[in-house]
């Protein structure tokens, strides 16, 4: 499936027109389904249908999965494969998902708005909590260190690679690097969180979860669910070409995290543990 | 509460480097509940939890009901309060809703990903036909035309008033004007999806949906799922600062809306229907 579509538009600068071929991102519905049970009692169910760019689908549904707390690595999943029993135009978005028997399939899991029944309230801080909870074993580690030059290159490389975004204007990117500078991963969506989960799920599939000696460079804002994810991979810094929010600074600060945003040209903000950058 | 917080952090502008204060835009769970029933007969029952900005959370609320085909006007709301049975660091961050009786509310209505159990499948097709089906009565109308001088100045409006924006560079946008230019709501929020909830929830209270006399300007990319909020609200022109996606496009294009984007100077692109907008 493409992964840009090609329109017909009317472009004005001032009061000039004209008609010209552009390129769009493409987006449509993916349909993630889980198979889970055990020995002769397995069930299939309908999990989410997110809005996203065709492309790395599997990674996608890996990186869901992981940021969901559903699985934890990749021994978590026996296959995962397109369905086939579809009609053609829908070839390629629906995902089915089957997972080891040693998995524990809750539902519960799945409430993306965990608070809502929970005891924590609704509240910044409970919310924080309620991570904090669920990943003590994951809490990243304060040691790695990175110089300020290395972060201010970080741009410069993610531009160059991004292909569809500089067709289009209009994907998200998400890439990881490793702590020496090398881009080890980058994926583009239309959806930010799209775009970190299939990375994450890139990371996932070379057995590289937890990621404790890498960093995350989002190319926008940066929201309390993303900090929420890179807790969940074990990534200690996030570097963002945009501003974070209030609640992603305060869950950076409560797990350890680098938090870095406004990355422009040679200028960044470094909202928590400054201490892992280095001034050269 | 309050919309941006303190917080101090390091910038580097190259290897120079000074402790600063800075402000971030607040972002908080807002837990959306219901009442509805009617007579002797009230339930009651958590809708959502969104990430937002605190500040016009009933216009948040009425917005997304709309969006949601929960209700289709003001009338069908009873009343909407802040609940207070609540700690005190929830205190304005869960709101009630009670539904006039004459609702009929169905919990099958707040799937958002309505075509997993529908019969049109999983594809962009399938996603334009849904919408299609659940709004044929807001179908907009063809015939209000706007100057491509007034889509340029629209973005210098929006420049000045985005008070919040200013402070921290960490907001979304959303704005309606007459298509005479004149701003009547503007309102700023992390998540895009909120803003363009505000916004419409803001013309629900002032009884102006469906705004067929109006165009609506948003600060950032445009997916399907604003592009469908528009048609519920009967918006006939979307103008963005973003790219828009394929499926964006599409939807525009089967709902007879006028979509704009890459609003930068005096340049844009536009996508569909350029007849509504003259060239001088």
């Amino acid at each position: 499936m493409p992964q840009v579509s090609i329109a017909t538009i009317k472009r004005f600068k001032a009061t000039t027109q004209e008609m010209v071929k552009d390129l769009l991102a493409v987006e449509e519905p993916l349909h993630i389904r889980l198979q889970f049970g055990h020995a002769d009692s397995w069930h299939e169910e309908s999990l989410t249908v997110t809005m996203r760019t065709p492309g790395n689908d599997f990674e996608l549904t890996k990186g869901f999965l992981l940021a969901e707390n559903v699985i934890n690595d990749s021994q978590d999943i026996l296959f995962i494969r397109y369905c086939q029993k579809v009609k053609e135009e829908e070839q390629g978005n629906v995902v089915i998902v089957k997972l080891a028997p040693h998995i524990y399939f809750d539902r519960n899991f799945l409430e993306r708005h965990f608070f809502i029944n929970s005891s924590c309230g609704i509240c910044g801080k409970s919310a924080i909590e309620a991570v904090t909870c669920n990943d003590d074993a994951l809490t990243v580690k304060h040691s790695q260190k990175i110089s300020i030059n290395l972060v201010h290159q970080l741009n410069y490389i993610l531009e160059k690679k991004q292909t569809v975004f500089r067709h289009t204007g209009g994907l998200h990117a998400s890439a990881l690097f490793n702590l020496q500078g090398e881009c080890l991963f980058l994926r583009e969506d239309v959806g930010r969180h799209n775009a970190f989960d299939k990375v994450v799920g890139a990371a996932l599939s070379s057995d590289m979860i937890p990621m404790n000696e890498a960093l995350i460079l989002l190319s926008g804002r940066v929201s309390f669910e993303l900090v929420q994810k890179s807790v969940k991979a074990g990534i200690p810094i996030i570097v963002a070409v945009g501003a974070p929010s209030s609640l992603a600074v305060e869950l950076a600060d409560a797990k350890g995290i680098t938090l870095i945003g406004f990355l422009r040209g040679n200028r960044c903000n470094i909202y928590t543990y400054p201490e892992r950058i280095l001034d050269k």
